[in-house]
């Protein structure tokens, strides 16, 4: 079994990810986080904020609607632009995204089945052909018989108000299409256009300074067609965007210091910190807006492949919607000249760096660095590991610390919730795991990455001494309550704070 | 100026709330929390989650998607039951809900103006009727020939893959109604199906033993025809629900027990503890399937109005699931008797407890609650306050202290920075406040509810002393730093740690 395929195994097994409404069969691309997964999703987010908005003077958050005014996608391209190319088979009515297609070579001869148009059940009769100009034959039936190339939205659409493409529709009024593109909307396909559409009330209400940062951590949508390698590439997945406004000029040096500030946060974070890496973006590769832009590419199973984009935009997003809405999208610094002509003060429209990360897809990352066998020493690779654990720094890991009286005695149980209620009260996430043999509450805890499993014995209620097993090592090592304490409080603290 | 026309300034004018894509003009009942909005919303979230998760045995998270398998949602019962009786006016085609109109006395005589169907514009000739059977007219041009009112759902559908009702429909080989209907999902309306549907796989993969509860916090979106009194009721909400299953026969203790624990928790939050109160649903009130129900009722200005409802749901939806899936949705307590049989080990659809809040909503009540003005003591009311404050527990409040450097000496800055460095490592979400004047910036921290802002002056520099500024009651403490830090942590801590 693949790395992918033990960690989504885990990930059911142990309750991080499910798929979507499951026992109806799930829901294609949706997933659903389980006590676990969420755990590790919302400590990842945490340490973000933390490093991105918390720590620092410059940063503020914002919270937005998924579903904001449709303008704002005309404004920002795209209705216009967010598009896949969609072919129909005209064979077997697959239709497939041509731009995924694996390229052949025009004119070479293929064979394939006629399908029943209906049914799609094969007739049997094998057809002979060749590779259209075009360069692609459909993945499914491999006819070559398509139709042309045409863009499909990747926005998902409703309505708002009392209409519904579905419902008997006497009395509208309107012609039904009209009407329809009258109460749509769009989920917002990424979170950074609000804050763009908010950069006035956020500056003004807060009376920040450019340079400044907008962060926001929230879900977004996207009706993607091909979707892959688990909860990589789905169709609702959760961001952690900045836009960072600065002078005209700046650019340069804030995607610079941008790109070290978050290449630092992953590497502190991770355990094998060389599968994170920093690429820029050749020529080619560039959105028509964009000058320059970076991607922190993580080391997967599949190969090297995005994980955070870091974009400088320029000042595009905020004079699209300027001049679509009407609104001054720009910022007035009294103290500095304006280079134009020379006087004091200087308006302009800031320009833009924006480190945009997918949140559900780091929690997929910092699972893959994590996922541990261990053989015994004179495995030859090919009998079951001695142990699986999860090696997620303390910061990240859902538990931080398991409490576990050794027997179910009562005088043990009742100083392992005196001692899960009072580090609980200090605001640690603590298992107290009662049931089943030592052992098996190690392997447990291993496997979901709790770095600490704190065992409470008898000679605890003399001794008042906990033993403290430490995942990664398997070293126990007898402490006081509080030493243990302060032990896992000192593992836990966000790593960029040492 | 009401009490909630000031809080809504409040709110704009100091970063809690802003209405999406506002410089678009808006998009009705939606709303963007902005930087001090989402500390706000955070907070209460996460003292929520703290008080029914983190520091109980018995309770788990879930953070499922919005997007679920359309049979969720018909199993539910919302597909056919989460409907508004709508009608349209024959007049001036206003479509409206029939069960919000005042009611009117069948054939009284009214007069209403004809409109033009195209443009809705008035010519102004009168007509004379009466008042139907119905009992109720046009709320916008007081016609009384309507339609019959026609259920309407509350549900925002979508489309999953490349669909779309406005797109060429070319080669879809189905007709585009059944093709719609056939790719069709809903945004969810609620965050409790999720924890029924996902109840196996987290009581298997946690190995949780009944009673348990599943938590969760996430948006809901209703598509509501009449939205009202700010983010009270909206389109996209968010909410905070909690499903406990527990033994047929308990449900009567543990209702009790969670309208203790809710109440509770508002009122340990609240400035006006009086304003939260619990009312029992009346028999009439109460769902088909629900046996007992509660309200956690707020005092808003428009008067006692639901902000939670915890609900006594029996077995309801985890017999609805179970069947429409085939997935057993049951529990085995192998230590119990089975009360048919007597014998050994029973197995059982556990019933359900479910304390349902309004995130958004609570944190309308927050603001409501804690907003103060002073007025001089010779005022008679008419002037204006001298000041006005956010009375919020300091738990709640976005910034748990503002550092206030009073002049701009650079000395002044750096201990500012250092202080402000130091508590942020320790997780205190600090305002470094350097511009305007001090009487400024203690008006603006009192308006978002700052509950200590910390002066560093000149005689710090030697004294290592800074002057401790308390919201309420304005008065001020010359303290060490490490004593100014020791009481700001002892307001901070969550209220029923006390």
């Amino acid at each position: 079994m693949d790395l992918m395929a033990k960690v989504i195994s885990l990930c059911k097994r142990r309750g991080f990810v499910f798929q979507s409404s499951e026992i109806y069969g799930g829901l294609r691309s949706f997933y659903d986080y389980g006590p676990l997964g969420l755990e590790l999703k919302k400590n990842i987010a945490q340490l973000w904020w933390e490093y991105m908005v918390d720590h620092r003077d410059d940063v503020v958050g914002l919270d937005s609607s998924i579903i904001m005014h449709p303008k704002v996608w005309q404004a920002s391209g795209h209705i216009s632009n967010f598009t896949d190319p969609l072919v129909d088979c005209k064979n077997c009515q697959h239709r497939f995204r041509a731009d995924k297609q694996p390229k052949l070579e025009p004119s070479t001869d293929i064979v394939w089945m006629v399908k029943d148009r209906a049914s799609s059940a094969t007739y049997g009769k094998k057809v002979q052909g060749e590779v259209a100009e075009c360069g692609y034959v459909c993945p499914e039936c491999g006819c070559p018989n398509l139709s042309e190339p045409r863009p499909f939205s990747g926005l998902f659409r409703t309505f708002i108000g009392p209409i519904d493409p579905l419902a008997q529709q006497e009395n509208m009024g309107m012609e039904l299409q009209e009407a329809l593109a009258k109460h749509s909307a769009f989920l917002r396909p990424e979170t950074a256009q609000a804050m763009f559409v908010q950069f006035l009330n956020i500056q003004k209400s807060m009376a920040m300074k450019v340079p400044f940062g907008i962060a926001q951590i929230g879900k977004s949508f996207r009706n993607e067609i091909v979707v892959e390698h688990f909860i990589f590439r789905s169709c609702e997945f959760e961001q952690m965007e900045m836009e960072f406004f600065c002078e005209p000029g700046s650019e340069e040096e804030w995607m610079d210091y941008w790109c070290q500030q978050r290449i630092v946060w992953y590497r502190a974070l991770a355990s094998q910190p060389g599968d994170f890496r920093l690429r820029a973006h050749h020529a080619g590769e560039l959105a028509h807006y964009s000058d320059c832009c970076y991607d922190i590419e993580y080391n997967y199973p599949w190969g090297w492949d995005e994980l955070e984009g870091i974009a400088s935009r320029g000042d595009y997003d905020l004079r699209c919607h300027g001049e679509a809405s009407g609104a001054k999208l720009q910022y007035f610094d009294p103290q500095k000249l304006d280079p134009q002509t020379g006087c004091s003060g200087w308006r302009y429209v800031p320009k833009v760096i924006e480190p945009a990360a997918g949140l559900t897809r780091a929690l997929l990352c910092f699972l893959l660095d994590a996922y541990t066998e261990e053989y015994a020493d004179d495995s030859d690779d090919k009998v079951p590991p001695v142990r699986t654990f999860l090696n997620l720094h303390p910061a990240l890991a859902p538990y931080k610390a398991a409490v576990l009286p050794l027997t179910k005695d009562q005088s043990l149980l009742d100083m392992a919730t005196t001692i899960t209620k009072q580090w609980r009260r200090e605001g640690m996430k603590i298992s107290l795991d009662v049931t089943r043999s030592i052992g098996k509450r190690y392997a447990r805890h291993d496997e979901i990455g709790t770095p600490f499993a704190v065992t409470i014995d008898h000679d605890s209620m003399t001794d008042h001494c906990v033993t403290v097993r430490e995942r990664n090592t398997k070293q126990q090592t007898r402490l006081s309550v509080d030493k243990a304490r302060a032990m896992i409080w000192e593992a836990y603290r966000s790593p960029w704070l040492n």
